[in-house]
């Protein structure tokens, strides 16, 4: 029997309607989607396009601990092995990736434990990148200008350090790492410019100057854009 | 009479199935659909979504030198003028973006010359750096890992000096300037994992090593990933 196909989909930043037309189809025709959630408490993957998701398809909850730092490796060793399961018996199964599925993110350890042995297809997302340069309308580059990003979990010397580097950038991850960030921003006189959002084009998307916000309201997967040059 | 509100549509990096539910909707409901284009030649932006315009739609235009360097300002602001004579109407307009409206592209241009003046939105779309690492089946980053996105077309030792203190690094719009990039490159020990990515999503698409190909036929929207961390 032919094993069955590996897609990675991509699903955009939140908004069903950002979802494209390609990843739609697949998740349509899969007979098995997967996706990353929490301990406990909903996927946010699976919640983007919960809407066209069919009773007949039989879904792999993937339970990944959301504390800081890397997971065990064996959370991906697990993961793969129930996915391989399902292609060994030719099925093909969609996997649902918030965002884009190699930037950041859990599918690119499942990628690499399940591409040599298996037909595998990434089709890629709109990333929170360009969704909340969108919804702040700030342009992230023009012509010769560098982007950065640059996850806010650094250590407070190696952020600065890639800050003072950069010209526009976008600090990911904020979490609780707010205060650290604002700190490092007006050491280098970049903390006025700053745009805060937060979920970017979903119902509670929220747009701020970084200087307002309250460090203690920031969730994770909050961005800060750090833009040098004019508009 | 109001005023029609203003689309900048991100239509993702070729494939048609890479434009998103909204984007899609919108083209479909825009009277006026307005595009970049060479000043001969089709406009990449509209072939995207050519399937999906109707006769009814009034198209403008807008061409671009493809000249190498910034074009000359007025073109800006004569697009927008013309943009602006239809909004003025009440006509809304979808502005149709390849890739992401943002993330470099002369939406920007446009978005800060009208922006203040008309209801303006911007829909993002699947940028070529994730569309890029998806087709070559690269991880762009993983947990605290930076991505820095950097233009070819920079001075060789700005380009050394960036990609020096890179960690994946995307380099972008290389064209004409893959001997220099190869020879920073090579100087700084990361050419040998360099890729080299063509036309992703598109029909000609072209991956294969960067030390590997042929500098004289690089088009512009080629990309180049240099990832240091492992998979």
């Amino acid at each position: 029997m032919a094993a069955g196909a590996l897609y990675g989909l991509g699903l955009g930043p939140g908004d069903p309607e950002l979802v494209t037309v390609k990843a739609l189809r697949l998740i349509r025709a899969a007979p098995v989607v997967a996706y990353p959630a929490p301990e406990s408490g909903d996927s946010f993957a699976r919640s983007i396009v919960a809407e066209w998701l069919r009773p007949a398809q039989r879904e792999i909850r993937i339970g990944f601990p959301m504390r800081p730092g890397p997971p065990p490796h064996d959370i991906y060793d697990r993961a793969a092995a129930l996915l391989a399961a399902e292609l060994d018996q030719g099925n093909d199964v969609a996997f649902l990736c918030q965002g884009d599925p190699l930037f950041y993110g859990s599918f690119a350890a499942i990628y690499t434990r399940l591409a040599p042995r298996y037909e595998t297809s990434v089709v890629p997302g709109v990333s929170s990148l360009t969704a909340c340069a969108a919804a702040a309308g700030i342009p992230l580059a023009r012509r010769d200008e560098t982007v950065t990003v640059i996850p806010a979990t650094l250590a407070e010397d190696e952020l600065a350090r890639r800050l003072a580097g950069a010209e526009t950038a976008a600090v990911i991850k904020l979490g609780r790492h707010v205060a650290k960030l604002r700190r490092v921003l007006a050491g280098l006189g970049l903390l006025d410019g700053a745009v805060y959002v937060e979920r970017a084009t979903q119902a509670r998307q929220r747009i701020a100057p970084l200087a307002e916000i309250d460090p203690a309201s920031a969730p994770y997967f909050a961005m800060a854009l750090v833009r040098r040059a004019g508009p």
